[in-house]
């Protein structure tokens, strides 16, 4: 608003192109020629702000599903781990994963990103795309929603500082790198690998980073004493369905905007394709886990339909566009039952993840990476992008945690979890007045 | 994002249109043909996950009216019955209820919705309308909403599988039977009835439903006694007033939306007037219900206050586009009042809605559709459709609760109402560290 | 959707364009001519819809920092403002801001705005701007945001009726008028003021009139004692959290929709550009504060976290376009390091800002715009501009707030401030079964 409502010169400037139309057509391209980029732009503004908002989603999530006495270090960590990936993102996260293939040219290697001109003029803009900015903007949003996911598993005793540090790894150069393998136009997608908005690209991303990174840290004391489980339930269950909701909610610009154009009838009709699929497979993850945690231990169990609806979202993630509704169901449904057998699979090996996030973006993200297959027909270009991005990002995540836990040490004090992170490391309780049961 | 952003085909595709255009234009239309195409499949689109999000708000305003130990039930039946009402709408309701006016046929009666082709051509997309997917996601969010108004009303004492089944019969079968009334083109819609986003179609059927649950479960125990009404406050009414915003949020793509199209001047323009519109009366009702509780009960009432906005959205939703922002001032206060007079009736009649929707979509929604023949002065119209809507679903919905009790019992044990809902049919408390006051 | 899906008379319309190019093209304008208008109005409600939500995050971040006896009357205070802006604003303000240049002229104060007629033809329409209803409905959400600045710094001790009356005057006279100076074309305008969303003349403004409300009200009971700041930490920080991220999702449509066009190749993408700067701002501003904090205090402070972020976004909100994103990082990081110095300096001073709006709001917002000079090179103006909203409105402030005070007094009694506002003047606890600890 930085002119007036009634003589607005910036509102005359839109109106140029219709001027000029009688005297020189060529100096004023038609929306023929300039209503795509406008709408894929848009797009990404759109479903870019939509994604973002899932950083509150995870937020929510995890700091309903940890107790009570952690809940502030869950929103620090939250909101800080989104500032860092935006700033790291842009130093060096954007341009290293989209030149094409990763080069490991060190030239390259740090290279911020720089938005198109202001008013940038139509013969200077990438027509045929979209603008810098909004492209910058939406692909942000994504590295970010990698780091959440690892927030949510290691919660509750990992140190704030190292998980930081883990995180400006992981967007300014893990993700990135291994993101241009297919989304760079590198290798895996020249051998024919798709995972159209990142079940494996950015949700198995997460989930192997935070694999390893509960395998480094251990599990939280006494989760798992003589041989049994313990459960920690969470300390606000309406706070995590807000999230799950939010994050459903994201996920519309998370995988409707993963369609990269808005400006044809084809890609318009593929954008609410996308979002209709998207939409059907959360549901069927929720019914499934709500069956099936009824059928299996008597009860439904609300976690697990939260998680449920997750799985869902992160199966359809890498095709949400070929499947008909029938086939989003099956494939969300899939996702729903996974999270049911896994997550206490992970507790038989003492791998403690606080919300349930590698069940949900890891193993359904295997999952729905694998089912592109069905219509790709090629098993073997998906199960080398699922082990190739499953290696690369466990590996690099696995040394990155152990040179963290030698050199300042990742896990806080045995006195300090039981107290509380948010007592021990902030000095700062999320709910001070509710007295503790 | 299934293709890389610098070589992208996807985006080369789209730019087919302008580089077509020296050649055949016919082959590649412009965006005189498709631009209505594309901006009225992103209305529903961007509609569509406006209203998905009122899902997470109605959860929110019940899960904060609830006591706390019923918190993790009513979460638990706000994200089923979404994901229910998502699988029953494809799978008959969006073509039952759109094949123009109900006829009956069996045939047509189970048709899971198909989407448009993957990247349809212009020449076979409704060119006059927008895509399948756009139109089915934007509807299938209408009828969710319907459903959660039923368990708000409903909460605290009715058995987790007996409403979802009835959530399956109101989404699959009810809602899209009476909705083919009107929106599906039927004898309402040629009888002059007229109701622009619902507040009979949607709002008024959720409160019939809602009406006959409450009728056959009976209230709460302990609620009336001894001719006096003892109130149950809610557990959290900042999640309440979070619910309320996000549900006003919503509002906008519910009314907006149903606009049904944004590619002319006119179209855009009338979207906005019903933002504007829509906004004056949920705001109108909120104020209505400040000042009335303060001048009736001494003081201010908050969950009155957040009935008020609602009733407010619920009443201008029969008619957002034609009346001046001075006539939404006044069909959104009266339905403001309506709520603050209308609750306590209720009460005498020993009806007890938990979180006061019948008053806010059952007697507001009338409010609202009556109302519009101050527009179309076919009062009789108004008053048919009215009558039809209430007399069909209060019957069916007393039907399948009466069957429902008859065959499975819909009701909790009193033992485990008084323990609340989350430990006795669910196990797990939504806030297990705050001890309860 | 008020016509039927298949026989859709408003959808044929929609085509008419495309069907009535062959025989009169000037009847019928192609999307040449209308796509500006028709963008630019999508522009308004989209970016509306998201300043709206900015409500629910004041209310959310508020209630989330008073304590919990406070919270109902909070949420009352929230829901209320806004609505009573969204009236005023229509009644007095948006004509009062904008018929150029405030002219006193008494004649045209009270003059309620009157949208579009229904189905506006392209020929009556403004096509170098927008509807009216969206410019309506964009500016009616930006008042609002003033005046929920407010409310979070007077918390738990005014009460609520001069607290509105207090709002009315702010939305529907004090606002408009020196919005008029800028916005309207007037004065500080024609001087080469510049801010382009708002830093002075919506957050700085909020921000005077909350000092000013401070200063009259005086501190709580026990805040400053035997010259000690006792802290009085906020009852739920997980709510904080989630209105910052609200908060931060509203932003990109303040800042974006300020660009007030979308419909050219340059207008989008400098809608981009802002979505890419405002976020790297608050990202810049979180960061900078965590670090601070951990430098200043040893270790990190959430609150503060999250008013960096918020003072980030306060600070880029002068010009959100012109930075680089380099740029927009710098601009925000001493947005960021300003909450931190100023938060313990308002203590000193003894002004008790509850939720530290004033640090955010006007001490960034003051920033935010001086940073402008840095590329209109026009100091002089800025600083005039900044001294003349300070003096205007913080003048204007003291006197109603004065006012209020000698009338009807505008704190409550020692008493019920002891007890809490929720029990004292609502007689409704927000959080009823949580003992307090």
């Amino acid at each position: 608003m930085k002119l007036l409502k009634t003589f607005a010169p910036v509102a005359a400037l839109a109106a140029l192109p219709s001027m000029g139309l009688a005297q020189d057509a060529a100096a004023a391209p038609g929306f023929d020629e300039i209503g795509p980029y406008i709408m894929t732009t848009l797009l990404f503004c759109m479903a870019g702000f939509l994604v973002f908002f899932m950083a509150a989603g995870f937020a929510m999530l995890e700091g309903g599903l940890v107790r009570s006495k952690n809940v502030t270090m869950q929103m620090t960590k939250n909101i800080a781990l989104f500032s860092i990936a935006a700033i790291m993102y842009w130093l060096i996260g954007f341009n290293l994963m989209y030149p094409g293939d990763f080069n490991g040219y060190v030239g390259s290697f740090f290279s911020p990103t720089v938005l198109d001109p202001v008013g940038v003029a139509a013969a200077d803009a990438a027509l045929d795309y979209a603008s810098v900015g909004s492209d910058f903007f939406f692909q942000l949003v994504f590295v970010a929603a990698t780091a959440s996911i690892v927030s949510g598993a290691v919660a509750e005793r990992i140190k704030l500082w190292p998980f930081l540090i883990f995180v400006v790894v992981l967007t300014g150069v893990m993700y990135p790198i291994s993101g241009s393998w297919q989304w760079g136009g590198g290798w895996l997608s020249q051998l024919g690998f798709s995972d159209f908005a990142g079940s494996t690209v950015v949700h198995s991303v997460g989930g192997w980073a935070a694999l390893a990174g509960c395998i480094v840290l251990g599990p939280r004391i006494g989760k798992y004493k003589d041989g049994k489980t313990t459960p920690m339930p969470g300390s606000n269950l309406a706070l995590a369905t807000l999230g799950t909701f939010i994050l459903w909610l994201g996920w519309f610009g998370f995988n409707g905007g993963s369609q990269l154009a808005m400006g044809t009838v084809g890609d318009v009709s593929d954008v609410s394709r996308i979002f209709a699929n998207t939409n059907m497979a959360a549901a069927a993850g929720s019914v499934a886990a709500l069956v099936l945690t009824t059928i299996v231990y008597g009860k439904p169990d609300l976690t697990m339909v939260l998680n449920g609806a997750l799985a869902g979202l992160v199966s359809i993630t890498a095709e949400p566009l070929a499947p008909s509704l029938f086939m989003a169901l099956i494939t969300g449904a899939i996702g729903g039952v996974i999270v049911v057998f896994t997550v206490p699979m992970l507790d038989k090996f003492k791998i403690d993840d606080v919300v349930g996030a590698i069940p949900v973006h890891l193993i359904a993200g295997i999952w729905g990476t694998l089912a592109v297959a069905f219509y790709t027909g090629d098993w073997g270009a998906q199960i080398t992008g699922i082990i190739a991005y499953g290696v690369f990002t466990f590996v690099a995540s696995l040394v990155v945690w152990f040179i963290l836990k030698a050199i300042v040490g990742i896990r806080v004090s045995e006195e300090d979890e039981i107290m509380g992170l948010d007592m021990a490391e902030l000095g700062m309780e999320a709910y001070p007045e509710f007295s503790k049961g």
